[in-house]
């Protein structure tokens, strides 16, 4: 039954399912649906794929996640970063407008829906954790200006593709002259008419004295407003026949079942971008659905998640949709609206379901300039200069890992500019961990305590030498180790043993042992022995595993004062002597030092 | 000055230079020339090209690593897992035998070089570190099986090319029909006196009263034996005429100058193989290069070395040779002979060249079948199953690391292999600092100490929660920290302080300060405010560039006893009051707990 219920969270809410519960979450639907009608078909178009693929692509995810998902509040559908994703993966394979465009993008729905479940099951979410926020700030800053650029071609009712910001450069530059003025303003009175919703319509209704939540609801609503305002223009003026590109048809009625190609070429070429789609995709939803559920104080179970995004990506792709995800706008237009349950996502679905059935012969007249235009303002929205700024003073490795992601998805493609930030990241990382903080200690008189020689005023003996290691030891900085302390050694020519203090060594790995191993044998070769000191348990259980301590020219001290008293205790005897009472109990509180 | 010998080694030694030292080099490259000459021409033909670039590959990259490597004993030329590499490498961009294959490698050499050396010189020699001992050992195994393996059909005489394992079993059955039964007596007979003279050979030569030493280097010498031999066998009874395969007419004379191929279409193809064939190269090198330093208590310098290895290869770039690195075999025989510097490998190299001009005529009659003979018994002996043993017993994550790079290796060809391999290991690891020790903590009675509550009879208040953490935040872990402390706030509603003890938080990355920050505000959001104690200096100063400290809800502490006394009078009075003698100063030594 627990485990019923892990999979199936559903079960948490739906038996206690109340009438006033459903009226909370019936408002939520009506108003999710009314703005999700325009997005949808706006981000269908930017994904390349016909407007309907982006209302169906809003029906069945939203019932999976409704079953599958854990946060009460997340509205799953096509969002503007995977829906730019999925532009650049199945362009490489296919012309927009094909059929093969088509079963590319529902293939890497699929795809990307069986990984998710299989990243949930084996409770992988923690590759999520491999995209810092600088990466993902960044690649959603590059997003944002790249799917704005690409847009400004249905503004000026030009032909202009490109994958990079140079490309969609060029080829604006090209075709300007072909600009339909109509177009132009459509477009850009529509651009206009919703910043002024977003910034100046919002504070007016305040100031007119509605609540904040409704005028919140109000301002959401102005792209509903562009779109019914700009078709009925367009209808009532015929524009389509002045040149001004129209959504045209779309197919009335619900979505068929469909399945994706399975040519296992094709899968092998979408694998890479699937797994990026479905790792960026998760890592967008999960930080919305952990700020909601922080806010009343619930709790979302990321491996969860996984599993209910990955269901909502399969019944994307059955029912000939495309990649899906949890959208931040819409989720919270959802949390603000009252949503109590996720069966408010289920009741939008039945009302864009509705939208498929009766109104899409309405949209026919709606010019693509309009979608373009709330595409523009929403991913504006997304671009956060500041946030370049504020990772620029805090930390230069990370704002490094910040301006690569940026340059090379601006540059390159969005795939290349994601890879390369996680990449960077890792590499720096280790880069970092990689020189651990090791001090030569020495005794504090009276005590028996060891310090960093550098650092405080302590005794050592001329023939050992002493190394606290203040990391675990492990593959990338078992070389540096061994640097060290043959570095040290060979300055120090009257040294007889050396001994490594480890209480702050978490893991040695097999890396890091070999490498303990070889530098025994070379301090043998120099007439050095080597000792431990102060090893964890665990540590200790995995070297008993091996026969390392039966070479161990040395011997394993269970404190390094025994140590220090076993093999130098002429100098043990003269620390024990002086000052025995120099050291206060206050002092010695042991962070390893800096 | 200083600045210079950096960069020129030979002037640390070139100064004083002895004839004693003469004496000493001279003889150790006579012995490692004569080692030196079937291994070059063998190697060359593992890596599909003809055997005199084997021999051009021994003696400029020699005299340029004199010029700049930092080891004293140090062979460099070709070797078998890099000649490997190359076959791969160069294998899919052209056919074996064409000037576009030869081309190919010399501008892979040159790539490799040019890697080196801006590796070296941007001191990027860390990267080497990325190779896990488990995941070079594997790797280095999976290519010894491969290299036998592929040597197969020239000791059967027949065609069977592979890259992977399968693929050589395949051709190996298809064709084993075609079996030349004096091809394959020759190269039985010479694997096997192979074999006995490195196994029987030399303890015959010890109870025969020889200096170990001597019989070591006389065992050495067993692939000359087996090449005069053959070539003797070859030429008396005209075996070629029989369809015995021999080497052929090798060009007689030194390397001409020559230029790689300038297209920078195939400079990017080759630009990942190159990367992966420095890295194998250079820890394979430094690897040796250290073992020998050691045992006269010298040092190298990894990132100079990177230098000198890099000079190697452009230099055998330049005169038509193919990617080299230092070598086990050779170097350890270049120590035991007594090599005291660099010079010997100078010297080396002009043996090689006489060999070049005078001694080329005579190999033409030498069958491939010895040569395959010596490969196969030179890289049998790189392959350690006992490693994979011993990894298996110490740790799993160390040998799922290895297998992969096996399994790959063997299974999809060298380069998928190490990449797998090095993929893993860093996910891995990643993995297992993604879930830092964190614990509750409490008072000791009686002290200002804190401990684990799970392992020491503490007392904690009711409305504070104080979690210590064990690690450095930074992006793979911050999520893990939050949900942790969200997780625990939402299972104690009565708390209204969360304290963070930091003493082992060496740093917080822009994601972790990011999360710090949510985690502030979202504990906000439920009425909880965080506080933060004993923060390190240089984490404490980039907070302090940031506007954090002013958002944080709560206070940062210098200690945590002071955290305590703030936020909960009551329960810091009452710990005071108890059992004031019961901690032992002896008890308060505080690595963290496990």
């Amino acid at each position: 039954m627990t485990s019923l219920r892990r999979f199936f969270p559903i079960l948490d809410w739906a038996g206690t399912y109340s009438r006033d519960t459903a009226a909370n979450d019936l408002i939520a639907a009506v108003i999710v649906t009314i703005m999700l009608i325009p997005q949808s078909l706006a981000y269908a178009l930017l994904a390349g794929l016909p407007a309907e693929v982006g209302l169906y692509a809003s029906i069945l995810p939203l019932v999976a996640y409704a079953i599958f998902g854990t946060s009460r509040a997340l509205a799953v559908g096509p969002v503007a970063v995977v829906s730019l994703m999925t532009a650049s993966a199945v362009g490489e394979l296919a012309a927009q407008g094909t059929p093969e465009y088509l079963g590319a993008a529902i293939a890497l729905a699929l795809l990307s829906g069986l990984m998710l479940v299989a990243m949930g099951l084996f409770r992988l979410g923690f590759l999520a954790n491999l995209l810092s926020h600088p990466v993902i700030s960044g690649f959603i800053t590059a997003s944002g200006l790249l799917i704005a650029a690409s847009q400004l071609k249905h503004i000026l009712g030009i032909r202009a593709d490109g994958q990079t910001l140079v490309e969609i450069a060029v080829a604006l530059v090209r075709h300007i002259g072909e600009t339909n003025l109509i177009t132009l303003a459509i477009g850009v009175t529509a651009t206009a008419f919703l910043f002024w919703v977003r910034k100046g319509l919002k504070p007016l209704l305040l100031s007119a004295g509605l609540h904040p939540r409704l005028a919140d609801s109000l301002a959401k609503a102005g792209p509903v407003v562009a779109v019914a305002a700009t078709t009925l223009a367009a209808t009532l003026f015929s524009l389509g026949a002045q040149g001004v590109k129209l959504v045209g048809d779309i197919p009335t009625g619900l979505p068929m079942p469909t399945l994706p190609p399975l040519d296992p070429a094709l899968w092998l070429q979408l694998a890479g971008p699937a797994l990026l789609i479905s790792v960026v995709g998760f890592v967008e939803s999960v930080s919305v659905a952990q700020t909601l559920a922080a806010k009343k104080r619930q709790r979302i179970v990321p491996d969860q998640e996984l599993i209910g995004l990955g269901a909502a990506n399969i019944a994307s792709a059955v029912s000939g949709g495309y990649p899906v995800t949890g959208g931040f706008a819409r989720s919270v237009v959802n949390f603000d609206a009252g949503a109590a349950t996720p069966a408010a996502g289920a009741f939008t679905a039945v009302g864009i379901a509705l939208a498929t059935l009766f109104l899409t012969p309405l949209l026919a007249n709606l010019p693509q300039a309009t979608l373009a235009a709330t595409i523009i303002v929403a991913v504006l929205s997304l671009v956060d200069f500041k946030a370049i700024r504020r990772t620029y003073i805090y930390s230069r490795s990370d704002f490094a890992a910040m301006a690569a992601t940026i340059l090379v998805t601006l540059g390159v493609g969005v795939e290349a500019g994601i890879t390369s930030g996680v990449v960077l990241s890792v590499l720096l990382y280790l880069f970092r961990t990689s020189r651990p903080h090791m001090a030569v200690v020495g005794i504090v008189p009276g005590t028996e305590h060891f310090r960093n020689v550098q650092r405080h005023k302590v005794l050592t003996g001329r023939t050992v030498l002493s190394v606290r290691v203040d990391e675990s030891l492990y593959f990338a900085n078992s070389r540096y180790l061994e640097d060290r302390i043959l570095g040290l050694v060979a300055e120090r020519p009257a040294i007889r043993h050396v001994v490594l203090m480890c209480p702050a060594v978490n893991v040695i790995d097999a890396s890091a042992f070999e490498t303990l191993e070889e530098l025994n044998q070379r301090l043998k070769d120099s007439g050095v022995s080597l000792h431990l000191s102060e090893v964890k348990g665990p540590v200790m259980d995995r070297l008993q595993r091996t026969d390392f301590l039966e070479h161990l020219t040395g011997q394993v001290f269970l404190t390094q004062y025994q140590a220090f008293c076993t093999l130098d205790p002429q100098t043990a005897h003269v620390a024990e002597s002086r000052n025995p009472k120099q050291a206060a109990t206050s002092d010695l509180w042991s962070g390893p030092e800096i």
